[in-house]
């Protein structure tokens, strides 16, 4: 396989990772997943990684580094399916994944990235009410 | 890889394939799918094949498999990303995917599959409707 498919769902991008993620295919990856954020404006990436059993420190370090530029481009990273043995792997990697959000499933995972995007944009509109009060 | 990973939207089952299908493998799709609609009650399963370039006839079958079977559990498949080559191939080989709907990509191809099951609940309520007007 020379690339991991990334599709769009309407303001969210879902990538499943069902290989080992060697250098060249993560950082394609890596690559891949910041073009298309920027390309299609997307407020969100969901990895899956329910298929992932084996887990180093190269790995998580492109997850994270994944979370930081998509951040840079406004989009929040989720990941999901972490099975427990991975989840006990990046703790005592010391990797605790700085950057992105987690969640149980795909579900749970979207869920919290409509209510992560929806208090952003409350937000926003907040600060645009304040901004009229103050003096020009 | 042990076995594709099936992810839960909703009303929905979304697979991605990346991998290529050998026999173990598909047959463990095959399996999974079916007993993911009937655990889950999905009403469609999406299938993407976006990563997949190369496809035979045994490939070609087991999706085949996928829609007749699902439709047995009411639930519809749609596959979506289908590389121009790959279908250029699978008319070449005589497989046109029967029982199976293919959309463009993974937003159409869930479009569709919403607007299948809103006409199929509608016709059902209809049918509903009329037999009410029928003599005991």
């Amino acid at each position: 396989m020379d690339r991991i498919p990334i599709l769009r769902m309407g303001q969210f991008l879902l990538v499943t990772i069902q290989v080992d993620l060697y250098d060249r295919l993560a950082l394609d990856l890596e690559a891949d997943l910041v073009k298309a954020v920027s390309k299609t404006g997307a407020r969100g990436i969901l990895i899956d990684i329910s298929a992932v059993s084996i887990v180093d420190s190269f790995m998580g370090r492109i997850i994270g580094n994944i979370g930081v530029m998509s951040k840079l481009l406004d989009a929040e990273t989720v990941v999901v399916g972490m099975q427990p043995a991975v989840a006990i792997t990046l703790v005592e990697l010391g990797l605790p994944l700085k950057g992105v959000y987690t969640a149980l499933n795909v579900e749970r995972g979207m869920d919290l990235l409509k209510s992560k995007i929806q208090f952003e944009d409350e937000t926003i509109d907040q600060e645009d009410d304040n901004s009229d009060d103050l003096p020009e």
